[in-house]
């Protein structure tokens, strides 16, 4: 029955057949029309105006088993640029990608969040100008941005939701004021979101359901669904730093609350509880050398920490039934204690169901996933089937 | 630009249009032009096509500013009928229904579910054609089959994955057997999640993220994140029963694990702990009987379990960003007491951010919610715009 509903004839918009493409391998007009149950002129007229658009292009000839081998066509990443911004607190980081997420050109650019939307915007503004001009391009190549902020955004406005580390910030309308900056589309989430859909896209595409964990200072996820980021009704889908966890009962959190996950396993609370231990660790950057230098108490400390996120990640798998547990950020980079910790607790406390087929794994690429996510949400944007039909204006009877 | 994106002519198919017509409100073709964009004639050929196969009817004419007025055109629900079968331990509740689910006649069929797939399924099968004559139509009149069943399903295959309480039905081609007994496609849930479909599309269709929380013998959920129900990589989603609770630390679950959820505070567990302490509660039924009376005993006990459940509930609102809390079973219908219990641990646990907008409220129809949502699961299926695609062949050129 599902093989005759996926043959069935459907008719294919420039959009929805611009989407066949965008895995970038080459098509003949055959491929696309036994793939759409489409007559060979319908294909034909949707690539012209494809093409014509410059999002897709010629990519050679086919092999062929006798007479003119047939033109194939694909996806040109390269017709468009598209900006990606992942802001920090004390840096952002800007990249002009193509729209297939390859980075043309890339910095960091120093600030100081506290300063608010109006000033660290307009900085990065010049920062992409410059970046763009030096990857040979030009702003009006530009196609869309996306913005990763260190907080709860409102994803249909872009607008920060009372952000505990940026309050200048609160309400802001990030996308209005970019876009006026720059031009194209701005689009806003907050970066353990955008971590999740760059390690998705880039590393995971096929695994329908995944979580990223991204342990620092702060100890957040985001959340893959059946293939998309799911953000929850305001957005604060994945908040798992303030799920009480057994053993922190006594510790105040800064949320006001006691015994958060953040108030005993993120990376400033594995500082604090070595250095009442008497070692010499200020933040989390001490913890990550002590543990690369092999520090017992420190690779113990951080594989407790472990322990301890993986109590509440149990009970996100126990929810969500991920194949897939992603673990982010430069904790879990240094070494592989963090993991162990986790890894047990998961596998000693979920059922057999959820965790038979359950992957843990680290980050591939922690320190670029954030970047990558906020170019694919931008790209997405704007390679919608709706937002291709929108670019290329279709025959008014749907041919 | 969302509004640019919105109203882009996009090409339509008798698929897609028929959902623009599903909600049952009647409109003009003008109506359906002014919506999809598209060229007049175009709507009418769609329109023609739906309306020759039974599934869009005319409904009578618009209002009209002067001249004649037009015609309207609405679904027809009654075009086919569905099955729709919900299987408990001891009995099956089935129901056929039109395809809006509306209930045209149902039964409680008396079986054991121990007696396995091809006895339980043939009964069920019977008693179906049996509800089809009583409610005046024909088995070919049936589109599809939804069942719930009380156990994990492979949602992709319709089989048990290693069901606890119904060892005779694992890996069974539950599909398979009741489409050698009726004839059109079966899909098959775990009942909590039609559960939460059917509580969704009946009372809440507006909401987007959602969870049900059944509390029965078992405790389980069914999640709907934007939209949809996500039921995660092995259909184990929502999964909550075995997440451990803090007070529970000592209590051995069937499961096999120590301190699990459903081990303190299901229907079972609070009978238990009653009948300790003197009380005459055989099983949920004397719970739920007591309540209802007014003991305090078990209603402090009831309240009691429902903060237990409420911690978990605080989990899955810090992971999920839900706007909305249903609570079913019998327990929840039986007093205020469990979700006064849930609430209090939900708004004290969990981030203001996240409580804010949250809403948790009792199930409104928590008997009938099952059987509605087999019968939206099976009616989807065969509603949804591939499927009347596969129904309706269009012109190969997608006109």
């Amino acid at each position: 029955m599902e093989e005759l509903l996926k043959f069935a004839p459907r008719p294919t918009g420039a959009g929805e057949m611009f989407q066949l493409l965008r895995d970038g391998q080459p098509r003949t007009r055959a491929d696309l029309a036994a793939i759409t149950g489409q007559a060979r002129s319908t294909i034909a007229a949707r690539l012209d105006l494809l093409v014509s658009a410059g999002l897709i292009g010629p990519a050679g000839e086919a092999n062929s088993t006798g007479g003119r081998p047939p033109a194939t066509f694909a996806f040109r990443p390269n017709a468009k640029i598209v900006l990606a911004v992942e802001v920090g607190v004390a840096y952002a980081h800007v990249a002009v990608t193509d729209l297939a997420a390859t980075i043309l050109a890339e910095t960091e650019e120093p600030l100081a969040i506290t300063d608010g939307p109006q000033i660290v915007l307009s900085l990065i503004a010049e920062s992409a100008k410059k970046l763009i001009a030096l990857a040979g391009r030009s702003l009006d190549e530009l196609a869309s941005v996306g913005v990763g902020l260190p907080g709860p955004v409102d994803y249909l406005t872009g607008r920060p939701i009372s952000p505990p580390i940026m309050a200048a910030w609160d309400d802001a309308d990030v996308p209005g004021i970019l876009q006026r900056l720059l031009g194209p589309p701005v689009l806003v989430d907050k970066d353990v979101n955008l971590m999740a859909l760059g390690e998705h896209r880039r590393a995971w595409p096929d695994t329908a359901d995944m979580i990223f964990v991204n342990v620092a200072n702060n100890i957040g996820s985001g959340i893959i669904s059946d293939g998309e980021l799911r953000r929850g009704a305001q957005g604060a889908a994945g908040d798992i730093g303030h799920i009480p966890v057994p053993n922190a009962a006594g510790l105040l959190c800064r949320c006001g609350n006691v015994g958060c996950l953040e108030a005993i396993a993120s990376g400033n609370a594995i500082a604090a509880s070595l250095q009442a231990r008497g070692l010499d660790t200020a933040d989390i950057g001490d913890v990550v050398a002590l543990v690369r230098s092999g520090d017992v108490a420190a690779s113990q400390a951080v594989r407790q920490a472990g322990r301890e996120i993986g109590t509440v990640v149990a009970s996100c798998v126990s929810i969500l039934n991920p194949a897939l547990i992603v673990i982010g950020g430069v904790v879990a980079t240094a070494s592989e204690h963090l993991i162990a910790g986790i890894r047990e607790s998961v596998y000693q406390s979920s059922l057999p169901r959820a965790t038979e087929h359950l992957r843990i794994a680290t980050s591939r690429n922690t320190s670029q996933v954030g970047i990558l996510g906020a170019s694919v949400m931008a790209a997405e944007h704007v390679l919608s089937p709706r937002a291709i039909d929108a670019l290329i204006p279709m025959p008014a009877d749907g041919r």
